[in-house]
């Protein structure tokens, strides 16, 4: 298990860390890569990553789908960050990605791996393993 | 493949069975580890298991997310659940949790497994599977 | 890893590919079945096959949940498809399903798994992988 710290700036927020994943498993074989997300206010999605608009786009579509004003009543003090939970949720957790035979990820051609922040600015962990 | 048997009490309710998954789990040996729901009006998720408010959140925004008001053309005899069908896909059937070195749950500090009931009560299935 | 392709019909439709999926493993041991979808704007459910208007209904929730007049961002020329890929992330790109000791999908009775597609019609890819 091999784990990634992932700085990020703004409330809501999706990073494309492609990069980072596929530096992590270099060298390594298997069938699939399991990336995770330790947070419960952050989560991980595959989407588009030649426009950067997909992402801006789904930081408004997250705040809409998950508004503010529902009558929370997950509470911190000093946060206010009750929706950023069921919208990490509804990204999900995790991702499973298969292997090539060359062991590249089988990524398509305009998917690139974000992971979405909804509670920051925060320094994230994202874990990466390589499933036989 | 292990069983896990869940009895539910509301029509909408989030569990945590972090516990029973690690029972499940217990001097097994991998890279992680699959929890996987059998049904098609439930599902699974993790998030914040510290403050209980998290998971009656959760069952408020999924019934709000997915109304029962959209007109749905799903209709069984004596049952009202159309919309508990998409709820649980939104949560999703699986998650694939890595295990560290020494085989435990990579759990982060405030993250429980969730069982997600969306048309209960009823008692459920869940399957717990080790990857290699 | 082996390779599916789907014909779809429909703007937003989703699809039953258990059969495709139990075709393509047939005969091969291990312990899940990873499937994946390489597209930014198709994912994958696992839902209720035997009544249709279940996938019907979550055709509609889709282009709700997640509408068409949200002032998006990202535009493609010729193209009005902005809100297909948040609603394919909703979804998800990939499913992972236990394996049972005879090597079977441990799908429950009502389990279908559907390809969703929310930029169609066109031909689509899905990846089968099994892990070990």
């Amino acid at each position: 298990m091999h784990e990634l710290k992932i700085p990020t700036e703004r409330h809501t927020q999706l990073i494309d860390i492609s990069g980072q994943v596929r530096e992590a498993i270099a060298g390594r074989s298997g069938s699939a890569v399991l990336v995770y997300v330790p947070h419960t206010t952050a989560g991980l999605t595959i989407n588009e990553h030649a426009d950067p608009m997909v992402a801006r786009d789904f930081e408004m579509a997250l705040e809409k789908i998950v508004p503010e004003d529902w009558g929370w009543q997950h509470i911190e003090e000093g946060e206010e960050n009750a929706p950023s939970h069921p919208r990490a949720s509804l990204m999900g957790p995790q991702l499973v990605i298969p292997l090539t035979d060359e062991g590249e990820l089988a990524l398509g051609t305009w998917q690139g791996i974000f992971f979405c922040e909804f509670d920051g600015p925060r320094t994230r962990s994202v874990y990466v393993t390589v499933l036989a």
